[in-house]
């Protein structure tokens, strides 16, 4: 018999990454938790990336999931909002690579495209999606609700075509 | 009697990351080392920046500087840089944050004009300053003397104006 296998989502963002943790088994996908990692707006760079990489190991310590997947930054022509962007996602990136976790990258419409069938739409209907494929899930925000589509995007690629039969069924 | 302070100074890069550390005591510069970390560009981006961690996690480790500073990256127009840059310069700044030691950013025209007086100038200029100012300075490469400039910078700053008088007669 297989076992579930754990999986962690992250939005990251300097000031608030959403983090989302399912289970997934053949077709079947579980909700296990979900937050918000905050950093503090009146602190140092450095300090905050110490905040979301401590909230963010917390977490992972927690949770213990098997493999982690991270949302690719949509790279917007501000480029002091990509570089903070970019800070936070390095962190994003290093705490499940550092606890020996396969990280995977998603791009926004990928991951839209896994949760709502095509690769634009909006929050709401993330929410509402989250809501069919995993009746229990609970998210306060859109960060933790993106992060669980991160989440259901990696099981859904990871898993091969049964997961997207049942997704494209859902 | 006054102990000497121990800088690191840290030129970001998904590639490769400069360090150096001095030791700067009154009107005195002294280098401690300098050198390169590297990533490996065939391994996946959450390796690289695994990667990055552990080699600066273990250069603040050898050498316990008390302060650190790194270089607030150019913000040019190409947003896929910018962000690889990001990454990187958040475990940048992350390794000796959670070391415990205050990290200070200094834009690279302030490099250039606490080494070589002006904040325009190219790299040979700051590699015979860095000669002249640090007799005994070894680095290899330019990311390495980059690295050197940035803690000579912040030695410049921390210290108020016995140290900025010493760089302009230099």
């Amino acid at each position: 018999m297989q076992d579930a296998i754990r999986i962690i989502g992250i939005d990251p963002g300097l000031r608030r990454c959403g983090w989302g943790v399912i289970e997934t088994l053949g077709n079947s996908l579980r909700f296990v938790a979900s937050g918000t990692v905050t950093s503090d707006g009146d602190m140092d760079l450095a300090s905050r990336l110490c905040q979301l990489h401590d909230g963010l190991a917390e977490v992972v310590h927690s949770y213990q999931p098997h493999e982690a997947a991270v949302e690719q930054t949509f790279v917007n022509k501000d480029a002091v909002a990509t570089l903070k962007l970019g800070q936070a996602r390095g962190i994003a990136m290093l705490v499940p690579a550092r606890a020996g976790l396969p990280v995977a990258e998603y791009a926004p419409n990928a991951v839209k495209k896994a949760v709502i069938g095509v690769g634009h739409g909006d929050k709401k209907q993330i929410h509402m999606m989250l809501k069919i494929l995993m009746p229990k899930s609970e998210f306060k925000g859109n960060d933790a609700a993106d992060a669980l589509a991160i989440a259901i995007c990696h099981a859904h690629n990871r898993g091969g075509d049964r997961m997207r039969r049942m997704l494209a069924s859902a």
